[in-house]
This record gives structure tokens, sequence and C-alpha cells, in this order.
């Protein structure tokens, strides 16, 4: 047997493995009752453990050396880059640290959940520090086995070969450009009429299920559920999505789901050759989320699919095509108001932006210890302001203490929110113009040609190709801002 | 670090391991799409695999051959006997046979699933041959590590320690006595009124909501859902219990549910000191059943227990007192109808042992060799026609087709049904008699005495001591068919 051989064989059986933990976290979010949730956090960290010690194995190292040497195609040998990325990132942490995070995190969050009811800064300011510093300890770590910059190899845990430079370019064009525009935008913007409520919450579902199917989920391979918040979870063949339901409005759940059928699209459409090999995986966080964001930004809250979803809109709640509010104009606009805001995770596609550019600034500041914790709040508040124009007027829960990453452990996270932004834009633009069926085919609810797009560019090449080089074949350019800001001009200034 | 706790550790992390496959099993029956089936048998057979591997680790055997030196206490030792049978268990069989049979019975099974429909035994004929010769041979091979008769080896991995002697002493009474019950109890039965459905799904499931409410069943640490067959699953602190729903009667979902409940209950009480250890596992099949079949037969049957259930089940699906098929009474007679059947499933308590002891005899024959398949149907209808006084008339459907049991390569299984249903009779014949207060406690809906005196005598004992020990200490006398039958006597012809 040659030694890529036995490497396919090793990785087949953790994907196995893995699957089981897809699983048993999507049941924990969805279904478990309260009682189970103690064993279950053991039973998971069971088997990260065990992966973790398999991934990490020095025979793998051996047989890595061994595989660089043996005949093997691009697929094969883009398998190999990426199993000698996980064990080297399996090697990089010493098992104490990763014991010692795995612990302050887990205290850091828990507390976080309370005290953020409490607007309480000061009890959680203590587990922050120690979070924030076994982190900079695993970021060095990470560096030295990677040779990287610390913050790059953070970086690089959530897409593979990005750097802190390629962001540092594409945010840098968005501060100048974001902030006049957004003030342009609320110039010009009138408030849509309301929708009055209540709505449903069976009647949103069945508009939720409408639309993940004229979207493309494949519900013979995965489900739609019901969870705290939103996400995409299980397995390629069995690829689970969830969102919440609010009676007061239905706008947020749908647009949730159209979010998450996005990278449930990329999920199902991974390459059925290698489903158990890492090759076969999505690609990074930045990716997946350029797959969601296409699905809810351009292609959901366009004019086009908007005007076509209007009926079932309509039909699901029982209202009618007289009522302006009901329009597809109105719709269109509830869809896509902008507003400057202090809450991240309420932000529209022009402020989003600048959101995570104020996270990506600090958090960078703070692994490099050139941020201390304890002047987090006073940083925080100056970036809103320069950034939005806001104050968070000393309100933590509106500041540093609106996102769990951070307390979490979660740095370099952040940036891949608005990098999924700027990819959707480039991928949509590109998209529309190989194939000039896509934009018709949206407005009239056919997906098809988009997703034969998406099926045959991006899902399909699982890991065959980093994030650049991918856009580069793809787009015939790098990550390029300009087409998400071309993007934003024609939706909010046309 | 003494033998004993390293056995211990390596225990522990099997036990997170096994609640892993316990809950991805249940969401293959209850969640999973079609699309997800085919990769989750293959992560299923992974996570076996590799606690195969685990469990047969000849580490293990020099662990335990020093924890027998060291100074343990009784659960201690009792939990040393029980990692050395698993031990054992997992060296007997050869890889190689683990396989094929695995192999066989899968085939054997599904081509079953399809042969069945067209009454079709020629197709599956081979089939179950194939699986009948493994299964000899898989017999033979634990048999002779365990230094077992083949067939006793079988029982002994349903039941620990329990013997084809123990079960055809028992049988051996029942197959005097049940016949000319049979007889007796027919003649005396007049039909009951028919309960007019349909019966609306949603109403049935709160009716069953209701009453695991009331049985004791623990919705902190469990789960209530759907699935094709009926069954318990999941795990002490999230024990995940199904139904299925037929709108045309609802007493066949209730029943199942009074059931399963049983089997919760069980699992839900096992000792919380020894959670991750084999002592603090469940007993086996038979000791399970007598649970769920105590439950169902001994309470949920009883004319107490349905006087205090009616005025729900007339509420849950808006009947009024005054029909008499509505009556406790007539409700009564519908729950504890007698027939003579064909079939095992729908068969009542009086005739329900019959169709196990035949099933034993035969299997007990087909392992032995003594029985070849091929003259499976024919031996069949004999035995039918002895026992139960009715012919197959060469339908397959109704006979030897009609259990998934042997096709699935289950031999040794069959008894432990009417085992359960005896020590289910022997177990509440001694609790009513010690305590006074259960009988009124389940006739005014309060499970609390009996469930306590279940807690103390069985749930919280684990496996602290086999079946007949068990019995011996808690009712004084091992398994004895008698209390079945003063059961059946008072129930049937008082």
């Amino acid at each position: 047997m040659s030694a890529y051989s036995e490497l396919e064989d090793r990785e087949q059986e953790l994907s196995k493995f893995s699957e089981l933990g897809a699983i048993a976290g999507w049941d924990e979010a969805c279904m478990m009752p309260p009682g189970g949730g103690e064993r279950r956090g053991q039973a998971l960290a069971a088997l990260t453990g065990l992966i973790h010690e398999r991934r990490a194995d020095p025979a793998v190292g051996e047989l890595l050396s061994q595989a660089r040497n043996e005949v093997l195609d691009a697929w094969q040998d883009a398998n190999v880059d990426e199993i000698d990325r996980r064990f080297r990132a399996a090697n990089a942490v010493p098992a104490d640290l990763v014991k010692a995070r795995s612990l302050a995190t887990s205290r850091c969050e828990q507390t976080w959940r309370e005290a953020r009811g409490r607007n309480d800064w000061a009890t959680v300011l203590p587990l922050l520090e120690a979070v924030v510093n076994l982190s900079r300890e695993r970021a060095q770590a990470l560096g030295d086995a990677m040779q990287l910059d610390p913050y790059d190899a953070l970086l690089e845990t959530y897409e593979p070969e990005l750097r802190s430079s390629d962001v540092e370019r594409e945010f840098s064009a968005l501060k100048d450009f974001l902030p006049p525009l957004l003030d342009e935008v609320l110039g010009r913007q009138s408030d849509p009429l309301p929708l009055e409520g209540p709505f449903d919450v069976a009647q949103q579902r069945q508009l939720c299920e409408t639309t993940m199917g004229i979207l493309g989920f494949d519900f013979n391979r995965g489900r739609f559920d019901v969870s705290h918040h939103p996400f995409c979870g299980g397995v390629p063949d069995d690829t689970r999505i969830t969102t919440r339901y609010d009676e007061s409005g239905f706008l947020e759940s749908l647009m949730a789901i159209c979010h998450e059928t996005g990278h449930a699209l990329y999920q199902q459409g991974l390459p059925v050759d290698w489903r158990d090999q890492p090759v076969g995986d999505a690609l990074g966080a930045a990716v997946h989320e350029s797959q969601s964001l296409l699905m809810e930004l351009q292609v959901c809250c366009s004019r086009e699919f908007i005007e076509f979803l209007a009926p079932s809109i309509r039909e699901a709640f029982g209202r009618d095509v007289s009522d302006p509010a009901w329009s597809g104009d109105n719709l269109y606009h509830q869809a896509i108001r902008v507003e400057r805001g202090l809450i991240r995770v309420q932000a529209d596609e022009v402020t989003y932006p600048l959101h995570v550019i104020l996270r990506f600034e600090l958090e960078r500041e703070l692994i490099a210890g050139r941020l201390e914790v304890r002047d987090l709040p006073e940083a925080w508040n100056a970036a809103m302001l320069k950034y939005l124009g806001r104050s968070t007027d000393g309100d933590y829960n509106n500041g540093c203490m609106q996102d769990v990453h951070w307390y979490a452990g979660l740095f370099g996270y952040f940036p891949t929110y608005t990098l999924g932004a700027l990819t959707a834009a480039q991928w949509f633009a590109t998209a529309r113009e190989a194939d000039p069926e896509i934009v018709p085919g949206i407005a009239r609810g056919d997906l098809q040609p988009l997703l034969g797009w998406l099926r045959a560019n991006i899902h399909g090449q699982g890991r065959r190709a980093c994030m650049q080089p991918l856009l580069k074949e793809v787009t015939g350019s790098e990550l390029d801002a300009s087409y998400f800001q071309r993007h934003l001009k024609a939706r909010y200034l046309a």
C-alpha cells in the first residue's frame, strides 16, 4: 500500500468520527433535553480528543514525507497539503495550553452569558484577560510552527493561506469608500411602509421551506429545524439548517434561511468523489460565508427575487396585493433598509463591514499585545465614533460585550464575515457575466443556472485550491473589494 | 495509578463514544433524511469498530489480571467482571467472521424487507441459510471462548449468565399451563364495545405525553418522538422513546408508550455514581423487558390504572362518559382482549409466550444444526398447530417471515421477551407485597411508591448482580413462572 493510500485510509476513518460529532452537535442545539447537556459536552470533548490524537500521530508525519515522493494527481496533491496542514496544526500547540485555553474560554463564555444581562463588564474582565493571554500564547505557538505572524496564524485556522495583508488591503479600500456612501444612502432612503404582524410561526415555517426549495436545498439530503441561533450543520449528505421565529416579524427568519441555505448548498455540493478526504471539505469561513451571503444578499435581497417571491409571501400570511405595504417594491425596500446601528448582527450590508473592520483592528492589537483588555471599552467607543459616528454611551452590551466570539476565544474570525461579503459580490458578478440566464432565472424563481455555475466553479472544487488562487482562477483576479463597491452603488444609489 | 483505575479510565472514554453512537442511532431512526443513510451506516460501523478494538486490546487482559489482585468493593468487583465479560466476547470471534456475518445479515435483512411484501420465501432462503451458517460459527466461537454450549453463548450476549436450562424449565411450565388457560379465557371472554375512530394524531400524542408524565418519565432528561417502530434509545441522562400513530386506533400507540416508558424509567434510574462504567449499565434484554412489561402489562393494563386514566382518554378525544364504549370497564376489556393469532407482535399476554416458545425451540435447533433453513416453514407450521391451534396455510408472512430477528442474525433474543414477562410478574407481586401503597397509588395515578421500589431494587442496581442472583435477592427466589401464572389467572379468570 502506498503511503498516500494509507493517509487516505486514516482520513476516511476520521471523517466517520467527525460525522458523528457533527450530528451530535446539531442534536445538542436542536433536540437535546437540558439534562443531557453536561454529558454531551464530555462526549464531544472525548471525540475531539480522539481526532486530535490521530491527526497529531507522528506516523502521519512519516507518511506525509513518503507521500511527497509518490506520483499523485492535482487533487491528491492538494489532499496531502491539507493533511499536512492539519498535522502541523495539531502538533503546534502543547496539550497543556489546549486544555488551559479550553477551560478558560468555557468559563469566560459562561460568565459572559450571565454578565451581559447585567451589563457587567467588571466581572467578565479578568476572565477575558485570561482568554486573551492564552490566545496570545496559542497564536505564538501556531505562528512558530507555521512560520507565520501570530495573528496570521489565527487567520490561517479559519481560511487557509489567507493573510492579514490581504485583509488590510481590502479593508483599507472599504474604510475610504463606506462612510461617505453611508451618508449618501441614508440621505436618499425613505422609510418603507411597515408590515403589520403578528406572523404565525407555522406560516413562517412554511414560507421558509418553500424558499429553501426554490433556492435548491435538497431535502432528501437535509433537514430544516429551529434553534436558538440560526446555523448550518451536519454533513454533505445530511445537511441541517435552522432558523428561529419571532411573531412580530418574518423577514428575519426568512433572510436567516436564505443565508443558511447558501451555506447548505455549498455543503451539499461538495465533490462526491472526495467525501471522506480533507480535500473534499469546504474551504474556510470566508469562502463559506461568501456562499451564504451570495444567496442572502446578492440573490434573495435582489429586486428580481423579492418581486418573484412577493406572491408567495402574501399568500403565506393571507395578505392582499392591493395593500401597498405588501407590494414587491415595499418588501424589497424593507429587506434592504440601511441603518447606522450599534449592533453587528442587526447591521445591513452597507454598515456591516464597518462593524467588522472595528473588530479586526482591535483584535489584531489585542493579540499583538498592543492593546490590553481593560482598555477595550474605550478603544471600542472611539472606533464606533470614527467608523459609524455613534457612541456606545458606556453601555457594554451595545459595545464590546455584544458578540460571543472573543469570550469564546475566537480571534481572527471576524474578518471572514466581510471577506465573505466581498467575495460573494465578486463571484456573483462573474457568474452573471458568464451565464446570461442567471439573472432572468432568479427573476422567475429558477435558480438552476446559478446553482450549476456555483457547483462547477466553487462547491465542486472542495479544497483543491485555496481562496485566493480559486478567485484568480474563476474570476480572473484575487480578492478585489471593487466588486462589492459596485454592487452597493448599483443597489443603493442607482 | 491502580490497574483498576486504569480500566475505569478506559471505560469512561468508551462510554463517551457509545453515547455518540446511541444519539446517532436514534437520529437515524427519527430524524435522518433518506439520503444520509448510507454514510450514517458507515459512520456507526467505524465507531463500532473503534469500540471493539479498544475492548479487545490485549492490554485490557493484563489490567484485568492485575485488578483481580487489588482490593475492590462489591461494585468495583462486579465492574471488573463485566469488563472481563466484554473483553472475552470481543476476542472470541475472529474479525473475518464478524465482517462476513455483518455483510450477510445486512444483505439478508434488506432482501427480507422486499421479499416479504411478495411473500417470497424462495428468494430469501439462500440468504438466510448463509446467515444461519455464519451464526452457527459465531455461536461455536463464542461458546469455545466462554466454555458454554453454543446456544447458551448467544443467550449470554443478551442476558449475562442466563442459560437455556433456565429458559427451558420455565417454558416447560408454560407449555403445560397456557394452552388450557387460553381455551378457558376464550370461552369466557365477550367482545368489548368497539371504539369508533378516527383518532387525531395530535390528540393521541398529547395523551401519550400525559401518560408518560404520570408514569414518571423525566422530560428534563429525555424526549418523545415518532419512528417507524416504537423503541427506547439514547442514554440515562438523555433517554429517548418513540411510538407510531394510526388514526384508526389509539390503544396501540398508547400501550407502546407505556411499554417504552418502562424501558425509559429503567434507563433514567440507573446508578448515577456509575454512569460511565459497565457495572452502571442496565442488565440484559430480559431484565430490560421485565421493566417495560411491568409498566405496560402489570401497571397500565390493570383495571385500577385504566379506570384512573379513562377520564383523560375521554377528554383527549372529546368522548362522553355517558357513552358505554368509553367507560373505564370497556376500555379495560379492550386493553386485555385475548386472541388466537398468527402474528407475535399483535399477540396479547396470554398467547405471546406461545409465539416465543415456538421460536425458541426452532432457533435452538437451527443453531445446533438439527434443523435446516429449508425445513423451517414446515416446522413452523407444525409448531403453530401444536401451540396455538392455527395453520399458516402456506403464507410465509404469517409464518417464518414475520419477524426481522433471524434475518438480521439475532438468535437467542426471542426468549428474553417471555422471560421479561415472567420476571415482570415476579417483581410486581413482590413490590405490591413490600409496599401496600403501590396499588392504591396506581389507582389514583401516583406511581411514586412503585417507582421508588423499582429505583431501589432494580434500576439503581445496574449490573451489580446478574438476573438470577438479583431476582433471588429481591424476590426471595430465582425466576419462577408461577408468578406469571397467578397473574394471568387473577386477571382473566377471576
